[in-house]
């Protein structure tokens, strides 16, 4: 039994829709980032980053949205979510979602957070600087996914294709969705179909995105 | 048999000492960021991201250094750089791994590439916030050593702690190094006797850090 902390939209949403892909029994508790609940003292107890999500089960809080992708992919195999131990697919795997979060997250994080720089808002210089990095990294992965998708491991669905997807939606009011970039859309209307993102907007009552694309 | 392209001092150190603690096999490969040579075009076909480390073997490239120090890992379990699989430490080794990856990477990629923020040099502002942010990093992983240290992983030493001490040493021209910290210099005394640091420093040619602790 897993629980857990989580706020609509945010990257706690790559762990719910771990749970729900893996069919494992868990309880949602709303941490309300918009009320800064993130920073009361009994969350910190669990998570002293003081951000979303946390994971807990056996009695202990575990962290790091990334990290809880792979610990929830590599405890449930048989979800099909990580490729077999000792593969190739395997260390690729792996390498996206370091790729991912260390890249990508973390670009977002600084888009996101012009605080983490010092201002309320960012310059425009920073504005478009951090609008080329992140339209650089669409690139390669729309590169990448044009030559060797439609997954980021070709043929077979992964985890790692569950945490773009969520990447992707973060860029949607951006100058440059990354929808814009076809293979990278391409994947979203892969994913978006999966019961496992449906019932997620479903609970976590977020906005339909992308929009379903005509041909 | 293994080859990195490697650059002293850089991230690539993390997969020269992991080798080195394996005891595996490796060539060295100098790629000089100094002089550009990450975007030499035929680095760019091994590494499309332009940045050291690459790691090759079985005739592929494989990237990310946070990704190459468990891949290596938990090839080489004998080593004794992660914990069992299945156990409650890996899960822990693997969110150290992905909070120093992301949380504090991150932030010294800022730190050190005001360009990838649009500016030649960070504003007197960011300076600041970044060195505070780091500084908060540093603060919580030293409470977290104090009550449960020497490493990360308590009496174990796991390659996580290789990792937090390349991490430390990047921060020796900063205002407050992270050796300031006691419970973060005390790990850095423990790492830097081993002999997989004293042979990285004398490889790769890189100025002894940290000054050995008198008391």
């Amino acid at each position: 039994m897993y629980t857990l902390y989580y706020c609509p939209g945010t990257a706690s949403m790559i762990v719910h829709l771990t749970l729900l892909e893996i069919g494992a029994e868990h309880e949602l508790k709303l941490v309300d980032v918009e009320k800064n609940q993130q920073k009361d003292p009994a969350y910190l107890r669990l998570n002293p980053n003081g951000v979303v999500p946390t994971l807990v089960f056996d009695d202990r809080p575990y962290l790091e949205s990334a990290a809880l992708l792979m610990l929830l992919s590599e405890r449930h195999p048989q979800a099909g979510l990580v490729p077999a131990a000792g593969s190739v697919e395997r260390d690729q795997w792996r390498q996206w979602i370091m790729y991912l979060s260390h890249s990508l997250q973390s670009a977002f994080r600084a888009w996101f957070y012009p605080a983490e720089l010092g201002y309320e808002e960012h310059t425009a210089v920073t504005r478009q600087a951090l609008q080329n990095r992140i339209a650089a990294i669409w690139d390669k992965l729309d590169q990448h996914l044009e030559q060797n998708g439609p997954y980021l491991l070709g043929d077979t669905f992964s985890g790692a294709d569950l945490y773009l997807t969520m990447l992707m939606r973060w860029s949607r009011n951006m100058p440059r969705p990354a929808t814009g970039w076809p293979a990278l859309n391409r994947l979203a209307q892969l994913i978006i179909v999966r019961p496992s993102w449906q019932k997620m907007v479903a609970i976590e009552g977020i906005d339909v995105w992308p929009k379903v694309s005509s041909n």
